[in-house]
């Protein structure tokens, strides 16, 4: 069982899908990816910030799953980061609302000495600089860095993104900026680019279609579990890499093998996310639960057939 | 081992993609459809039309592969159905430029005898009443009718194409197909309601993103394999359905577990299809070559989980 540090945003959203609308609810990337790693049983803490208007009930929340909140700076003046996006019908499409970044925008991340020896680090979508300062930070290099990020930053602060993703072991991005970052439509081709950023592993997300995992040579596919109802999509990139960085963290296991389980296990615990608004369901869901749709995963995937 | 008849279009393609063009070529659903079983080794057949225009060293070199051709009419004084696609950028999106139907327009399909006992039944995509006619001709129910169709005849020809629904055992289309025949968004629903129609398997295609196979409540899912180059993806869908059903014509077993091995058959043969122009990688692929990508297929799905 390894220590795990996970940086990422800690926010207010409010969603609004064809089934419904939510006020000002909990939400963030570190958020989600928290609650998704929860599951595993790791020792992780969250590097992030808030303002004063942040209600303590939601770190009770997140302590209460055993994750360590020092390190989420509060800002009693300040406001906390809110983002607002509203999701078509076709649920693969959103259109973003409002994005206030309020203390973020001056965020300078400290990493709290208890997870300086941290074994997996967990660098969800930010800036990249912030990024890159959590790095630094840390004096003895994680056992794995995985890195999670978005077409924005490779917009705007693409020279800073690229020092990042030089030097991490695993990056996880969805297709289109897999083949934005490399320049390349096939995501073959795209990920052996990005093997030479640096990253030695490349997960590449498909959203309802899956995911790819590549280690140079190797491809290993993920699937989505086919879902009968997907009523908000908010967080489910970010539950993924919880769940990837969740099942590394409790196996202490990084070969090619156990990424594949890995991925498997980010796809599930994604697969629960989406059925309820925001948080809600990652906040409620069970061992047994998990395990349960682990078998389905199994089922929808496994084959048995001669080769001759 | 069991006889397979297959009706569909024998044609000619002209096809132009980033890569290249072709002039009128060797094209047509039976045609890939034949092409992809021919490789289980199945008595196969195929029940179409040509004009007089149709070299017949196509027609050779059909026969050479043991495919029978009995059953393709020569209307000498017709023209062969012709059919021209451009395809974009990105190679989902493509548009038809010529359909000239020709000698199809007035097509009465005639079952050869020696198929009249046929085990296997493929329909490929057509006219429904040109598919039901076939049925009708067949006296004695075949182990296993498959169902090839499009969107063209859910806009045109929706109750005849109701009609062929309500009598076969599996039918294969593609995502946005299965919602416009059912009026469901989700997969998974979509699935449902075509049960209901008639079908107790229902494949669906999802190109690049792979192939669901539902068969009430238990669903499978057939990735396709992620390639570094796709050079054509004319005739890819009905190189699937063909290698789906020469699995399943060459074991003779019609259980769910097989149907599994079946779609991953078809998604192995599809990713030859698309490395060429047309027929031409279909004609020459050996039997060492598919065995090999299976092995590939296995690697990029199974992983071993433990479920505690």
């Amino acid at each position: 069982m390894g220590k795990l540090l996970i940086v990422g945003t800690v926010a207010f959203d409010a969603i609004e899908t064809p089934f419904g609308k939510t006020d000002k609810i909990l939400g963030g990337a570190a958020t989600y990816i928290s609650l998704s790693a929860s599951k595993f049983g790791a020792e992780s803490g969250i590097v992030s910030v808030v303002g004063g208007d942040f209600p303590k009930e939601y770190l009770t929340k997140l302590n209460n799953k055993n994750i360590d909140t020092e390190g989420i700076e509060i800002v009693e003046n300040g406001k906390t980061f809110f983002w607002s996006g509203r999701y078509h019908n076709d649920l693969n499409v959103r259109d973003t609302l409002v994005t206030d970044l309020n203390v973020l925008a001056d965020f300078n991340p400290v990493v709290p000495e208890n997870f300086k020896d941290t074994d997996f680090l967990m660098l969800g979508n930010l800036h990249p600089t912030v990024q890159m300062e959590v790095i630094k930070q840390i004096p003895v290099r994680p056992k794995l860095v995985v890195l999670d990020t978005m077409n924005f930053w490779m917009d705007n602060t693409l020279d800073e993104l690229m020092e990042v993703i030089a030097k991490i072991d695993v990056i996880t991005i969805n297709d289109e900026e897999a083949r934005q970052l490399s320049g390349e439509y096939s995501l073959v081709k795209a990920a052996q680019k990005i093997h030479k950023m640096g990253p030695k592993f490349v997960v590449i997300k498909k959203g309802e279609h899956g995911a790819l995992l590549f280690n140079n040579g190797d491809v290993f596919f993920a699937p989505a579990l086919p879902l009968k109802e997907v009523f908000d999509p908010t967080g489910a990139g970010d539950t993924f890499a919880g769940g990837f960085i969740g099942h590394l963290s409790q196996t202490g296991d990084i070969s090619f093998e156990n990424m594949k389980r890995a991925v498997i296990s980010g796809s599930n615990l994604a697969s629960f996310c989406v059925e309820k608004f925001g948080t809600e369901r990652m906040e409620n869901l069970t061992h047994d639960e998990i395990q349960k749709r682990l078998l389905q995963f199994k089922l929808l995937t496994q084959f048995d057939i001669e080769l001759s």
